[in-house]
């Protein structure tokens, strides 16, 4: 689990009872400055793991990058101040003919452990612009096979999250129902730039065909993120915001919430849910 | 309610019942760009709402302000290619003599909405310094008065958030636990520099003698918030990340996590927490 999680010693504190002292487990939190060609571009606050994933996702949330040709290598190495590696500095190599991000946005972008990436001062300048187009996805998904995924997404969390503090997501796919990835992180937006980041690395950008996953809420920057890598299905154990649904809506993604025991809200999108008893039988979809 | 919640159509899908149309309430989300003197200093993904007040305190937590005779008026104004005023551009005067936030870091800070101050792309940059010194406040608290507190959080929010997608931050007062001020936003960062905000306009920092309690997670970038003015102690309802007690730890800040029911986890700063039992028999702290 390396540097994952972390045994802190805790005063425990029970009305009644005496205190006592024990260790407890924390989900670690750490800077992580990203470079691109050694420029520094965007500091994160994120759990330690899968740097190069969440580098490569965060690049393709900001449009640097499209495909997993683009992504070349990238390597931990010393701060400036820094006499050795403290694997909180990983400088980005990209393919010959890729566009580094304006000099200007430089030194634009730091996130927080639950804040997306960064670097916008105009309103405009807020949403980024999508290589591609969800709403042309052809992929529908059986309501039946949705339900199961909370259960699969806890079963991977049961054996890491002993903390209470990380936030997951996982890529599915909406016909097999199988689960392809799973990451978790204190900022639910560095769990999907990781998800999105493996399959960069993977080199299976777009990703048609897929769901993604979260264990918490959906914002309009989770919704964000799903349309730069080409997902077109979002579903959440928790709520949406407006604006998450707006940009649901307006980009073609199919976007659910509150993901519960046998039961969804389908806030965009909801002719791509069509039930496994529809289809067997040739009736028609669910609802549009 | 205003724009802080809106109605939005979605459909509700139960396996082996009919889908149902219905309308369901969301938490708003929309960009709120703050300027000092006309310049665009940054853009947060914030619940609309005591707008003012989320200026004021984001000031406080970039090191811009630390007292309330140094934030003067603000307004809402139109943006670049508005036409008309909509609410979400936030004009802040600052009293004379006080320093505008370096012009180069104007256009730097883009807060997405569980993302807090933004604009730092090396890690040297990512701690603010504090005017005060919560580690010499002398206030204590008793761990009975703290376990009423999360009821009386949520007392409030049960008014309020009927979408299960707003976080809350409130400031009660250490010594009689009187709820000071509540706020919420879908941001948990928005909600602590709301409250914040409030101290500033009432000219209340530092917020010596007082509990900062939020209804999620304690991250970093929570305990930076309370220590840039001058809170001396934090209580959450769920889990601090390992850089939050470090951080805690560092600036002598009384940390407290999982504080559920009857009982809590103190990760830095114990000393704080001195039962009223003991107090009224004059016997010694709870621990160290």
């Amino acid at each position: 689990m390396g540097r994952i999680t972390a045994r802190r010693p805790v005063v425990k504190i029970t009305l009644g009872v005496p205190p006592a002292r024990r260790a407890d487990t924390l989900a670690v939190e750490e800077p992580l400055e990203i470079r691109v060609a050694g420029t520094p571009l965007a500091v994160t606050m994120r759990t330690p793991g899968h740097d190069v994933e969440l580098a490569a996702g965060f690049l393709v949330s900001e449009g640097v990058i499209s495909h997993g040709g683009q992504f070349r290598t990238a390597i931990h190495c010393a701060g400036p101040g820094d006499t050795g590696n403290t694997y909180n500095v990983l400088d980005v190599a990209l393919a010959a003919g890729v566009a580094l991000p304006d000099p200007a946005s430089a030194r634009n972008f730091y996130t927080t452990s639950s804040c997306g990436l960064c670097g916008k001062a105009s309103i405009d300048a807020v949403q980024t612009v999508s290589t591609y187009d969800v709403a042309t996805d052809p992929v529908t998904i059986a309501p039946e096979l949705l339900v199961t995924f909370p259960d699969l997404l806890r079963a991977e969390q049961a054996a890491f999250d002993k903390t209470g503090g990380l936030h997951a997501a996982a890529l599915f796919d909406a016909v097999t129902g199988e689960l392809v990835v799973v990451r978790e992180d204190v900022g639910r937006h560095n769990a999907v730039d990781k998800v999105v980041g493996w399959a960069v690395l993977h080199d299976r950008l777009p990703l048609s065909g897929q769901v993604l996953m979260v264990s918490g809420r959906a914002s309009f920057e989770l919704v964000q993120k799903a349309v730069m890598a080409g997902i077109p299905i979002l579903s959440a154990v928790s709520a949406p915001s407006s604006l998450a649904v707006e940009l649901a809506a307006s980009a073609g993604l199919s976007l659910i919430g509150f993901l519960r025991g046998a039961s969804m809200n389908v806030y965009a999108g909801s002719e791509r849910l069509i039930p496994a008893v529809a289809r067997s039988t040739g009736s028609d979809r669910t609802s549009s």
